[in-house]
């Protein structure tokens, strides 16, 4: 047998998609996928445009530029210019989800021992890619209103962290926190960035899902507000949560250099993301279809969020604390004294899951937390779901500590 | 600015992927790519295929398991089997494309410092991915029979070469060479592997585009008849030469135990592989239209390749040395005396290119050589191309030793 030696000694699979076998079980309700709903696909705008799409057959079926189809790439810096950032064509790269920007990204910075920032709690497999790295991962803390900068700025000024090369965060509509950071912090973080010359790593698939309050401009847009901040800030998007995943289309925003060392690597990767759906995703956004879909997705996800809050609230009154989202496709919650993992166990008896925030976190786990997703369920789901949720607490706290009932 | 470290620090392109500026020349003929033949693509069955899928669109639109999807590895399997190989569901894994297939599989078992063994001349971005890991390449030449598995076992046993991972060849018509290992080296090889414990990643792009000789079982189907030989190859396969790259399907045949790791490796990277062109690809299989279409190609590919080496034989007669392929897309050759990138920039001048040999050697190169495909121009492209070739030898021989001619 091969002998295999780190970092892939002992690897262990996504904790989320490990949760992904109780999916098929009858009547269960899932909070736990990171999925956009099915539903809402816009499946007859993108039939539409994919036999647009074909009408050029070697456009699809060929091997394509390493660094995407010249008619998405327009598409695609139109997009940025909509959303207040404009990039030139060697500044943008097309990748296979925006997953991929991020290992491309990892794989062309990071060496082993490199010390790197992220947001905590953070996406996990962001910090199993940085660990495949082989990466000294350094965490900050985030609060309501996202990454807490004034404690970044104290680690980098004590020397508590020396020389980082990047700092990772989703700064709008969080994964998991769903926590956006105000564009005063935006700011600071920039500003930071500059200062002590690191690479802010601005992963925004969730951006467009806003459906309340006031729109907060994308780290990337502000950096021309700040001195030389262009120069430190990569930018992830993705069309994986305002279209669908299967398209498997991701792009990176980043300095010329940078992308093009992405893209070289990109050409020992995968050669190109598949060029059939960069073709449709290309006549889609030319056609609009993505303008006028839009809407029905947030409109839908506003309702959705409403429903989980409001239930999530009736059921537990206090003892669930969490912020109500103004976007995005996630609740984080914490139940005080109860570990989220054993609350799960007692969930799954009662058909539904969610993902425990241990998930989420490098280090100091907090082991009362856990992430529910509106964004699959139907709304009458949603209700159902919360109730269950609610049995299997009042369960687990009968077992727990049973003369306080 | 961001400074960057190794392995990353002057990293350039591929060097193939640099000739592709000169493909919008007007009345340039290639013989420099590796595409296959876009006016051999299936567009009507593929067409009817991808109508098939979405007729399930959720399956095409949504996240797909990152091994792939259930209906596209069963196909897969199935494939195998006609090929002489059994596998088992876990034992096969989709990828991008089988580039990707590779570059998993490296980032799994490949750590900087190990020695990893190569055929030479090898595809380059195998190199480059070789390179990215930090490996340290030891080459083992390739003759008309394939790579040379005397040499590799004397390496071996007298101990110039210790401890290797892995070797990876294309032993069925190579790229660049063109040459198919013979099955009694192929033996030889597994025996080899097994006893001094390192994969054999066989990379079998090409192995359905037979148009002369006869077939030769792949690596992975022999391995049965040596003991304990399975564990330790790595098989990759793809549909980009025999259906369309741009599907960007592409799979990997492992032990459990590898093709578990790269699909923990895979949910970092990518997540999954496109689900729309999995499910396409899905449907043509389960049609039965690859084995429709593949008469169309071989025949075609065999009019080319005669084309290409009867001219070239009109034209040079001895002076340039090939052997004739029994299929594939390539033609290596040998020009003694010139420098095949001097030659190179002539013939771009005379409206043809093609890739200089150095290009595929990690060491000792041999400049005298180059490679043409004859997958992609026309048999008059061909005809045309190889005339062009000599036009520029013959003034590039003019200018090196005027007093000679």
């Amino acid at each position: 047998m091969y002998k295999f030696t780190p970092p892939f000694q002992n690897p262990s699979g996504s904790p989320i998609r490990e949760l992904f076998k109780y999916l098929s079980e009858p009547g269960m309700i899932s909070f736990a996928g990171g999925y956009p709903a099915s539903d809402l696909f816009d499946v007859e705008g993108l039939q539409t445009a994919t036999e647009r799409a074909y009408k050029t057959p070697v456009r699809c079926l060929q091997y394509a530029p390493t660094d995407g189809i010249p008619e998405l790439k327009q598409q695609l810096i139109a997009l940025m210019a909509q959303r207040g950032v404009e990039c030139a064509n060697d500044e943008l790269v097309v990748t296979t989800g925006s997953q991929q920007g991020l290992d491309l990204l990892l794989r062309v910075l990071v060496n082993a021992g490199d010390v790197v920032l992220t947001e905590q709690p953070a996406y996990p497999a962001t910090l199993q890619a940085l660990k495949l790295q082989q990466a000294w991962i350094v965490t900050v803390p985030v609060d309501a209103h996202g990454l807490d900068v004034d404690r970044l700025s104290n680690l980098l000024s004590s020397g508590a962290v020396t020389a980082p090369k990047l700092l990772y965060t989703v700064p709008t509509f969080a994964n998991p926190t769903g926590a956006t950071l105000s564009e005063e912090r935006r700011i600071a973080l920039l500003k930071l960035a500059v200062k002590y010359e690191f690479l802010i790593i601005e992963d925004d698939p969730y951006g467009d899902l806003r459906f309340a309050g006031e729109k907060v401009p994308s780290i990337l847009s502000l950096a021309s507000q700040v001195d030389g901040a262009r120069d430190w800030v990569v930018h992830f998007a993705s069309l994986s949560k305002i279209v669908a995943p299967g398209l498997r289309i991701g792009w990176t925003v980043a300095p010329k250099e940078i992308a093009r060392r992405c893209v070289i690597a990109k050409q020992t990767v995968d050669l190109c993301s598949t060029p059939w759906t960069q073709a449709t995703a290309a006549e889609y956004l030319a056609d609009g279809a993505l303008q006028r879909h839009l809407p029905r997705i947030t409109a839908m996800y506003k309702r959705k969020s409403d429903a989980l809050c409001n239930e999530l609230r009736a059921q537990f009154d206090e003892r669930l604390e969490f912020h109500e989202p103004e976007g995005g496709m996630f609740v984080w919650a914490r139940i005080d004294g109860v570990d989220a993992s054993t609350l799960l166990t007692r969930a799954i008896e009662n058909k539904v899951i969610f993902v425990p925030g241990k998930a989420f976190f490098a280090d100091k786990v907090d082991s009362c937390t856990l992430r529910l997703s509106f964004a699959a369920p139907g709304v009458d789901d949603i209700q159902e779901g919360a109730k269950r949720l609610k049995r299997a607490y009042d369960e687990l706290r009968a077992v727990l500590a049973p003369s306080v009932q």
